[in-house]
């Protein structure tokens, strides 16, 4: 009966600190902060017309350029470039392929050229060929190692502190917080649960085939050179019915890649909120929108007033971007 | 604030209960039925050796004979059958056509012998070509009206008993239970939640292909002619990596279709579970292992004690089998 003794004191505890504290202090008291706190606030009050179930609190995030810095490059890439380094000795052949080569070399007009076609091989060379638990392994070292090229941090450094405290505010109203990322599930899960909050079971990404074998007795899931699913765009609705098998009530996203997840979302009937940060902010991060390759974000805005999405700008709306920040930074 | 009052009420409760109560009223006192209650007593007991932290206790479960029954056919399968009874006016090219003849008359041989692939046709026949939540309703609605052929009440009554027992202590205990199944994950979840408390993103299932479409201004999502995913024998484990991303700790199945399920779950480090219920129960239930049709259990049994599974026998450890059965009606 122990086990039950915390949560007890933890429920107190919250009860008394959200009695008294603002819950959101990195974001500035804004309509696009109002907007939030007014959809929770309608959401959780039995009675209302607007109530949803505690079950039914489902809220959807992209990831890269949602709650962490996805520029200059996503961070996955970094990874995949760091990894066929640290692999080059292995293969001398690399040095004879043009794609390898230039991804060896950081040429990144050459892999701009390569396409979607050329970052799949990257991806399979360096993301298959292993068991889930090794492939885990790699991924939870190289993001406690990597440093960000211009912040000098390490990536998980460079998560959005606004968004900490978004996460944490939904969960304390009842919310359950998935990641619906473009990115690789299991690039993700090994470090979602330590810096977001959010548990491998509710990371929802782009997946490559997996297999189950027993070798010599011991059974392991290996990692297979075939893309499975791809989570982003209209994958993303198909991802979260996969996943949940509910439609969510609130949805947050940056791209046009989280169109169709915000479009699904707030299609549903009820109280439904869709969420679009705008990188504006080239001093304390980036600003970039229409024109981008990484994290385009053009169609959304077009179509934001008329589908009824909050634009959330981080220049304007984010009293701090990141969790080391001091919060009247940009005051 | 409000919201938070019926956990705390519901928690005490709890309390009061668990130090009274058997969780298990429906379980014999059985050495089976003592080895869940130790396990889960280590698991829970903070200090202990095998002590798992409560996110890591996630429990998987078989659906088709282990939560509910599956004889004479597997309950999705009368579903099809039905949905072609019913679908057969609008389609008279099927009277020419073998297989689905067969399938109208109910004519169980020639069914047999159509084989996977035969059963494939009629699954899509039934369970493509609408959008979900189109799907979700006929689910919903048969499995309110429909009747077993031999106990004539619903599906949803001729769940176990003792299984509804034994998640309800597992949550209780901080686990997570998810739905493993070969079936449907779209004709599960419609309904999990209400019968057995498991809500429909801890449903894990065989899938068909799924895509996001706008129609008329209205997103939907649309089940498509094609296997996505069987989530059986090898693929169970590579659902449980899909979906939830860690390996589980307890596992429980009933035929050689469970066995990866358990071999991965049992395999990893620390306390674990594997449970294997064999039917055999003619009487109350049915009776079948090695040379049944439907959820053979043969090299389950073989390899059992090696294993360290332990198999539980509906006749000797169970004591009720429906939740409408008197406790005592066979002791």
């Amino acid at each position: 009966m122990r086990i039950l003794t915390i949560p007890l004191l933890t429920l107190t505890l919250a009860l008394s600190l959200a009695a008294v504290a603002d819950p959101l202090p990195s974001w500035k008291d804004t309509p696009a902060k109002q907007r939030i706190t007014d959809f929770v606030d309608a959401v959780t009050t039995e009675g209302s017309e607007d109530f949803v179930s505690t079950p039914e609190r489902i809220a959807v995030f992209d990831n890269d350029g949602a709650l962490w810095v996805e520029q200059p490059m996503y961070t996955q890439l970094a990874f995949v470039l760091d990894r066929l380094a640290e692999m080059a000795s292995e293969h001398p052949e690399w040095q004879e392929q043009q794609l390898f080569k230039a991804a060896l070399e950081g040429d990144k007009q050459a892999l701009g050229e390569a396409g979607m076609e050329g970052l799949m091989t990257l991806l399979m060379a360096t993301h298959a060929g292993m068991t889930s638990a090794e492939f885990a392994e790699l991924a939870r070292d190289w993001i406690g190692a990597a440093r960000h090229p211009r912040f000098e941090r390490p990536y998980t450094e460079l998560v959005y502190q606004p968004m900490l405290e978004l996460l944490e505010y939904l969960r304390e109203n009842g919310f359950k917080a998935y990641i619906v990322s473009g990115g690789g599930i299991a690039f993700m899960r090994p470090w979602t649960e330590q810096v977001y909050g959010i548990p491998p079971e509710q990371v929802i990404g782009s997946q490559i085939e997996l297999a189950y074998e027993v070798r010599d007795g011991e059974p392991v899931i290996v990692r297979e050179s075939e893309i499975a699913f791809i989570d982003d765009k209209a994958g993303k609705p198909v991802g979260i019915q996969r996943h949940i098998g509910r439609r969510p009530v609130l949805a947050f996203g940056n791209s046009d890649g989280d169109y169709q997840m915000l479009e699904w979302t707030t299609a549903g009937p009820g109280a439904r909120l869709g969420l679009l940060l705008h990188h504006d902010d080239s001093e304390r991060e980036y600003a970039y929108d229409r024109e981008s390759h990484v994290g385009r974000l053009d169609r959304g805005l077009n179509d934001a007033a008329d589908k009824g999405w909050q634009i959330i700008s981080m220049k304007r709306d984010w009293r701090a971007v990141f969790p080391n920040d001091s919060p009247g930074d940009s005051q």
